[in-house]
Parts: structure tokens; sequence; C-alpha cells
């Protein structure tokens, strides 16, 4: 994919137009690590709907026109991008019909349900629907409806880049912004925002140790798909895709380096952000200030001077698993 | 006491001027009570040192003038004003000495020394030192410095009353605002603050029913203390001081109501904010969304329209307080 096709500031500019009074400016919240560094968390986790998602689908379904999307649209996931589209949906007062699999957190169909979305459960013994995804595509097309996709599409990544615009805006010594990596949308977008303004700001995705196909196809070059079963492994559920050619390219371009962080340390990432931020992140949301906490040399982080930003990108997750993240042992910090 | 001695909502502004860069505007987070109200939290939980008491600790000091202060500062308090004075004297660059409990929590202890400030604990064995407070009174006397009051001080009032004006200033269709009630000082600040762009907004006071003092006080219309034994029962640790008589004359006059909540609503609330608004709120700082959660028909909710902003004073809580909390059952909702 050549980049000039990429997402540019103009483009993110103009979502974050369409993005005013439904997408909230998220706050900075200063948050310091067992080392005793001083970062500011992006708190995405207090957005609408509890997630970025809210940006991207907005965009998209926006970016349709009214003729396009008046018949609804479709989608699929099992967790937040499902709740951006029902409450984009609803905000435009079209349907949307979410694919999502039968054993999605209860809480989560129902707050897709809450939005007047209807919940499809994903049915794995037709050919044509091996993956949630793949059902959507083929339900699209029988009713001929636009598919909004979580990552794979400019105007989704464009949504997202809003996340970067409000970063650059407010840190005027940013030195560093680590962003989660899923499929890739959101840091594709955020490092498009972010260079703009700071061209010389280090970019560094975050993955789980379990779900390391981005870092593996960045360090080989190559695009590396793991099977779903190997990301299924991981608490962060929401890293558990694969990246698209699309935001492989971005990554390519735009992105420093991609480290790993550990499930026991995705785990005292989120009691320390509830501690020390008081802010609730979900597993796929504190992985940034995971990696800042226990990874800072391998992040690059360490002789930087200048602002670093961890986006925390959502704070949805079951009260169990909260509980049980805040009983989690904290790893000593490194050095 | 003469209303007309009562802090202004000009003193609320030059408090807001001094603490530009110091406090943050924090933000009101839309939440959805269990029975399907709509409303906003003010999240002073996201505040520097997770709670409000920066404000009124930093004016206060600030008010002072440099000669005054130069020699440093004294203060009493087992929690949040700690923390608050201790953070406002580093920013001044001088000494906060502070009276604790020698039982106050090991973390609050913490990091109001982290914040550089000396930590005196409380010696209950001489005359003079009844409470925390009077040996901070006789401490600051004998050594000539100045003693920051929690809340009966209107320098303090007016710090906290920059919390009104930042509500006031957001929200145009504004009907309610509810405060936790400890001292007092926070509410008569909001109240001043907020009736003045909105001359009649409802404004509710929040206590635990095992802490009611205040509310005692504001139907007998007469001061009442409550004996420091029974207001630790309440798991609201922030509440358990009496009124003042100043405060008690900016409730008599600016506030409609003050009703109180149960135990199983405050651990409750700490529950739905976690889960809901994904924010660590501290049992006290959670009173006002226990209210409008289980008891808005005693606060006169139930039939105003408009918006309605419940305060979260504060964020500041063990990690094994707030897994209970997780646990808690909620209690359904009236009606």
């Amino acid at each position: 994919m050549d980049p000039s096709d990429h997402v540019t500031i103009d483009t993110i500019r103009a979502a974050a137009e369409r993005l005013r009074g439904v997408a909230l400016e998220t706050p900075l919240i200063p948050f310091e690590t067992p080392a005793g560094r001083q970062i500011l968390l992006k708190a995405e986790s207090l957005q609408a709907i509890g997630s970025f998602k809210i940006r991207g689908a907005y965009n998209a379904i926006a970016a349709l026109g009214e003729a396009a999307r008046s018949g609804g649209v479709v989608a699929a996931s099992s967790g937040n991008h499902a709740q951006g589209v029902a409450r984009a949906a609803r905000l435009f007062g079209i349907e949307a019909t979410i694919v999502m699999p039968a054993d999605a957190p209860a809480i989560k169909q129902a707050r897709v349900r809450a939005d007047g979305a209807r919940v499809i459960h994903w049915d794995p013994g037709r050919p044509s629907h091996a993956t949630p995804h793949e059902q959507a595509i083929a339900l699209a097309a029988e009713r001929g409806l636009p598919m909004i996709h979580s990552f794979d599409d400019d105007t989704v990544i464009a949504g997202q880049g809003t996340v970067g615009l409000e970063v650059a805006a407010r840190v005027d010594d940013l030195a560093a912004v680590l962003v989660p990596i899923g499929g890739g949308g959101l840091i594709g977008g955020i490092a498009t925002a972010v260079r703009e303004r700071h061209p010389n700001v280090r970019i560094v995705g975050v993955e789980p140790a379990l779900a390391a196909d981005a870092q593996e196809s960045f360090r080989t070059g190559r695009l590396v798909r793991w099977p779903t079963e190997l990301g299924r492994r991981t608490i962060a559920d929401g890293t558990r895709v694969n990246l698209s050619e699309r935001t492989f390219a971005y990554i390519r371009r735009l992105v420093d380096d991609i480290v790993t962080v550990e499930e026991s340390e995705i785990m005292a990432a989120v009691r320390l952000v509830a501690e020390r931020a008081r802010t609730v992140a979900e597993p796929s949301g504190a992985l940034t200030a995971a990696a800042v906490c226990f990874r800072s040399a391998e992040a690059g982080l360490d002789r930087l001077s200048g602002t670093v930003v961890a986006v925390i990108s959502g704070g949805n997750l079951d009260t169990d698993r909260l509980r049980a993240c805040l009983e989690a042992p904290i790893p000593n910090p490194p050095g």
C-alpha cells in the first residue's frame, strides 16, 4: 500500500470536527511509575462507551454519507468496537447489526443492545462464517449494507487519530507516546496526528507477549498472522486480532518500535493505574502503563527527556476480573 | 456569623487564578444510575493528590503572603487535607508539619512524606493534645507558625469553591449539585460559586447516616456536634468531622437539604462508579453517587429536569477496601 494513500493530518482534523459533541476530549492524568517517573495517561477509559472506539466508528458512519448509511450498518466485534458502532448508529438514527460471539461478555452484549443495536450470535457452523468478521461480511453483502471494519478502514483510522491530535495540542514537550496494538488502527491514526506537530517524538506500540504478531511483523518486515487460538491466551482481549496490510503499512512508516509485556505485568498495571491514577483500565488499555513501569529500557524511554504519554485505550472489564487484578503482585521495576 | 462576611464569587475567582497550573480542571464524567438516570460526576478523584483538598490548601497558603508563610505551616489531618497541605507547601518551597494520628493509613502518611512534609504523630497523652487538631494549634503557637485549617477558614472555602466555578461554567442546564459534607468547607464554597450563575439550582449535601451531624444541625437549626466515636463507625472517613459555626452558616444560607445514605449504599456506589464511570472513588467521595442512585426522591431529584451533577470528592482508598466494595451487592433502586 502506497503511503501517499494514507490518512493525513487534514483528514484527522476533519474527523475531529465531526466528533465535536460526540467524543469527549479525555483527560491526561498524572501517573507515577514504581521507579518514580512522572508520566501522563491519556485516559480513553473515560471516553463515552469507555473506550476510544466511538471515535473511529462515528467518523466512518459519518463519512458514508446519508444515502449510504440510511439502511443501517453491519459490524463484527466481541467488544469495544461493537459498542462504538452501536452508539454511533444510534446517534445517526440508523440501525446497526452486530455479529458477536455467543460467549462475548454478557455485559458487553447488554450494552450494545441498550444502544438499540441488534446482536446476532456468530454461527461457526456455516462455511462462509469461519469468523464473526466473515459472517458480518456475508450478512452485509446479502443485505446490501455497509460494513464498518474495526480497524482496516481509513475513516476509522482517521477517527482514532483524533486521540493523537488532543495529545499533541496539550503536551508541548512531548517525548514519547505509547499505544496498545490490536488491529493497529489506533496507533496508525495517533502516529499520523502526533508526528505532524512533533516530528521527532518516539512512538512505541505495546502488545502482550502472548499476542505479539505485530512485533514479529515489525521486526521481520513481513506481515505475520498468529492463529486466533494463540491470541486467546492473553488477558488483554482487545489485542487478540492481527494487523491488516493497511495498518502494517502505517506501523512500518510511523512507529519506532514495538515492545511486549507479560501477563503479570499487565495485571499489575491495571492495579497501579487504579491505585495511582484512580482510573479503571481494562487489560488491553493498561498495556502501555505496563510497558512504562516494567519495560522502560526496552521501550527506549530511559534516556528521553520530556513528557511520556501512555494511551489507556479503554476501561471495560468485568468486575471480577478487576478484583483479580487488584490482588496482583507488583513486579520490581527494572534497574 | 454575618453572611456579609462570607466568601464571594470574586474571592473564588481570585482563587481560581491562583490555582491555574496547580489544580487540574477535573472532568465531568457521564454516569447512568441503576434506575436509568443520566447524570454527570465531577471527578475530583482525578485531581492532583486524588482529591479536591489541594485547591483550598494551596489558596490558603497563597493568601498568607510570602512573609507569613516563609517559616512554614502546620496542619492536622488523617487524610486528604494532609496531602493537600504537603503538596501546596512543596510548591511554595516551604516546610509543612502535619500532625497525623499514628494509625492513619500508611499509604497516606507515605504520600505526605513523599511531598517533603514532616509528619508528627498525634500524642494524646498531653492535656493540650485532646485531638490532632489541638496538638497542631499548640505546635503552631509554640513555633509562631500559621495553621492551615481543613475547612474553618474562608481562604480554604474559597479554594474549594473553584470546583463549583468549573461546574457552573460547563453545565448550562444545571438543575442540582450534590456535595459530600465533612467539615462543610467544600459545600460552602461550591454553593457560593454555583448560585452566582444558577441562582435556582438545587444544592444538596450528603452524609453517611452514621455521621449525620450536619443533617441534624440543618434540620434543628442548631449546630450539633457528634462525638468522634460515633463518626468512626462509617466507612466514609472523610466525613467524620463536625461542622464549624462558619461552615454551618454557609450551609443554612445556601443549601436546600441534606440527605443521608447507608453504609451498604456507599459501598455499592463505589462499585457502580468503578463499573460505569471507570473511576476509583473513595467512600466519602462516592456519597453523592449513592444519594442519586438510592435516595433520589429524598434528595428532591425526581421531578427535576436538567442536569444533575454529583461531586466525587476524592479517590484515595486502600486497595483492599476497594476490592471489598467491588463485591458489594447493588441495592434495588427505589420505585
